[in-house]
């Protein structure tokens, strides 16, 4: 899968990957009102304007991009119908030939971790049958526990050729309050770095490992470094548009050879129609705002990678 | 909710909580046949032996216990379904006035978290209406973000009068690998109970806050000194049975008054059967064993506590 990604990345000339993270205060009024008219004020209603509204913008973007990224928290807080959306959701973009990184930040004890990657990457056993719980193709996760807590996402990853993301320095202002701690002269997010490079090397693709790592665009000094530590990692670097991450900042995030980082955008994509640039759209045009900001994003990015 | 679990805690005399983590391989074969026949053998009829399992442990030990802590990833690995019958065991544990703790490990940036904190303890705007999409009363949360992460689960905590127990020093071997890392001379897991405490200042209850902390069995020392550093968190003890944690090592989580730590026992109560200690209960009768286990559990604490 991590072939898939690279492959399509060089198709498209796009390392971006659309976060699809539908809060309520993006989806258009037109849509919301036809969801509650169909399914009341009710999570079914909330759900089905999610996916509505997720299926427009994939229907209008998909042939540019390589990923989407679904954050599942904004599925998860409209109980089981949001994460039916959010099954939906990976579903249909999987038909649209999209590679699907499921932001879940999931990580626990082994046995634990094993159950959380078994259902969003691995298949489950159940008697003589085995199913796919959500199906994604990459998954994010949080190192906090150590190796037991990362690695049956590896071991399941191999089984499938699939692949993780390890949250090493995330885009938050506050992700300096562990991550940067120093440890024998040397910030904590380093040694996660070395660890994930350390990971990869188990479940290595042809130049790039599937086991990547998420590095906020907000660091790109710590982007540098980390881009060093960590050769042959993909990076999935999110925090550029609204959080404030520049096309400029992101080029350390890449390799020579142009490839190594993905870079993600959810609001600045998925709600451009509300940004003053793309207001000439008008509301019912939303999706159209979309597609022009990926457009606009993607040559921010190779512009700035052209430049360098 | 603090105080509810509290008041529970003593008048079970019982600070112990049973983890319902039901993988597969515990649930007795009758439960599985009766759920695959009604069912077949899918996500639905697994989602059906969990439920039924989980409801006979419940019905069996709801009057010794004063809090469950359902694991998600047990029921996340069976997708849609397999997350329907989480909230059904949810809000049965909820109906039998048991205190529920929801093993989630979410934590993410501020608006992803409040969406997590949202659906889990909190409540969801649609429309004009309010829903509230899972409903524990207390979540886990993985402080590996920072304050970012974590301060909008407190205010949503506050809101609603629930709490969370933040990740400390988690109960798993590799723990060590982050948890442990030197950081001016303190490891760093002494560094989160620090700010466990800060954060836990800002939504107290009486004696204890709504902000409590993770601080496995398996680490007895450490558990000692996050005592001192955190002297109004409630310790969430998990890798008791099972993991290795005996009675004897749990001393030093708890308080002088007795209280402060809830010990969590998973595969020691809900698979009791399969131990040779309880045996003669034989498969059909797994239920009485799970009880029985519970007594045994309580007795093993209370006199270890009585004997300090």
């Amino acid at each position: 899968m991590i072939q898939k990604l690279i492959e399509k990345i060089k198709k498209t000339n796009a390392p971006i990957v659309v976060g699809l993270d539908p809060m309520m205060k993006f989806i258009p009024e037109h849509i919301k009102q036809a969801a509650f008219h169909e399914q009341g004020e009710t999570l079914e209603g909330a759900a089905e304007a999610i996916w509505q509204y997720n299926k427009a913008i994939v229907d209008a973007t998909f042939d540019l991009i390589p990923a989407v990224k679904p954050q599942i928290a904004m599925y998860e807080q409209f109980g089981i119908p949001g994460l039916t959306a959010f099954k939906k959701t990976v579903d249909y973009c999987k038909e649209k030939d999209l590679v699907v990184i499921g932001d879940v930040k999931r990580g626990d004890i082994g046995s634990t971790s094993e159950a959380y990657a078994v259902g969003h990457i691995g298949k489950v056993q159940v008697g003589s049958q085995c199913y796919r719980g959500f199906d994604e193709d990459f998954v994010t996760v949080n190192p906090y526990l150590g190796s037991d807590g990362v690695k049956p996402f590896i071991a399941v990853g191999k089984e499938e050729k699939k692949g993780i993301f390890v949250l090493v320095k995330t885009s938050n202002p506050s992700s300096g309050e562990l991550q940067d701690r120093q440890i024998d002269g040397r910030p904590l997010y380093e040694i996660v770095g070395e660890q994930v490079a350390a990971w990869g090397a188990e479940h290595m693709g042809e130049d790039y490992s599937y086991v990547g790592a998420v590095v906020g665009a907000t660091y790109p000094e710590q982007g540098k470094i980390l881009r060093k530590i960590m050769p042959k990692t993909y990076i999935l670097v999110p925090g550029y548009g609204a959080q404030g991450g520049k096309g400029a900042d992101l080029v350390h995030f890449f390799n020579e050879d142009g490839l190594g980082a993905i870079v993600n955008s959810s609001r600045g994509i998925i709600a451009a129609y509300q940004q003053e640039k793309y207001a000439r759209f008008g509301e019912q045009n939303f999706a159209d705002a979309s597609r022009q900001a990926v457009v606009d994003m993607i040559e921010d990015i190779g512009g700035a990678l052209a430049a360098r």
